[in-house]
């Protein structure tokens, strides 16, 4: 009896460092990562298929018509999408699948799945994500308000997300992660079957 | 800031496991542990304190009426209950408390303090639990039954309950109700005071 994976939907302040614990977790973890579709061209280091997929505007929209897209978005004049095949293949073979998406793209997964389980990942503080966004080091001041504005509206969602994780020391919120994503597992809404499977037992048995 | 402890409810079928997964958690992760106060004689090698507090009736009906017990039952001619005094003062102190108690004092836990973890243990299948039972050698066919007869009133309270954790291998039971409890302190409605901290920054940020 092997059980459908579960779909993990990681979202989060620019500067909060999701994108580290999200690599953390596949590779401490072993979880599947969806790889997002993308109209923008590559940046210099970038490989098609790890970073992204790097589609054509008319290949893009030729994959939404298909519906071959989770989830889609335009920011500014960009595409992006999460492909679906991937994501449903991985499932049906009972891998765990993390998007690591924007806070709209979760909003639509979550219509989609209602089993997802949204994880949102904020800095203990403001100070610390401004600082955080500072010791990138390539970033302006200007692009740092920015995003911090962003945030503000990112907040107003974060009500929208079953679990909040706060990314203070790496490797704990990691952990911490895996944890979330196992205890999902053991929620009675995914032991339906398993309970009616107790009972019929149970009741055969006070039968004879 | 020093958060308050969370309350863990422990229940499961007879030979489940769940005392052994308690034992577990309490050793490998340092839980505090609920010891529940009794009116039954002790059995060779139990120890007051240790096992139960052993009281005699008058003792115990006082306790009742001093409000000493967070919740309280009578089995047969016995009765059970669980001190408050601990209980209250351990999660003050930001520790974690287990109590391991059946279905009917877990119902009335989740009356009073509906932010407790309830967690039911279950073998695998009905089989396995038989199993473990006979394996006990000390118990007759007749108490078996009885035991078996009665999960199948428990197995129609685990809808209540918030987790299944199926007891197959000890140490991985152990570690995801370890698992459980600390995802439950990522739920973002445990968040909210700092869902709102993080708000308040930003928009502050933001007004400058």
């Amino acid at each position: 009896m092997s059980e459908k994976g579960s779909l993990i939907v990681i979202s989060g302040f620019s500067g909060a460092g999701k994108g580290t614990v999200v690599k953390g977790l596949v590779s401490k973890y072993g979880y599947s990562l969806s790889v997002s579709a993308t109209t923008r061209a590559p940046r210099p280091g970038e490989e098609n298929g790890r970073e992204y997929y790097f589609k054509t505007v008319d290949e893009f929209r030729n994959l939404i018509d298909y519906n071959g897209f989770i989830e889609w978005a335009q920011y500014v004049e960009n595409y992006y999408g999460t492909p679906r095949k991937f994501v449903e293949d991985e499932m049906k073979q009972g891998r765990d699948v993390i998007l690591e998406i924007e806070v709209q793209g979760a909003m639509n997964i979550k219509k989609q799945y209602p089993d997802a389980t949204l994880i949102f990942i904020s800095t203990k503080d403001i100070p610390t994500l401004k600082e955080r966004l500072l010791g990138r080091g390539s970033e302006t001041e200007e692009v740092i308000d920015k995003r911090i504005r962003r945030a503000l509206e990112e907040a107003d969602s974060m009500d929208e997300y079953e679990y909040i994780v706060v990314n203070d020391d790496l490797s704990t919120c990691i952990d911490t992660v895996h944890s979330v994503i196992l205890s999902g597992k053991c929620k009675k809404e995914h032991k339906t079957e398993f309970m009616k499977g107790i009972k019929s037992e149970l009741t055969e048995y006070a039968s004879k």
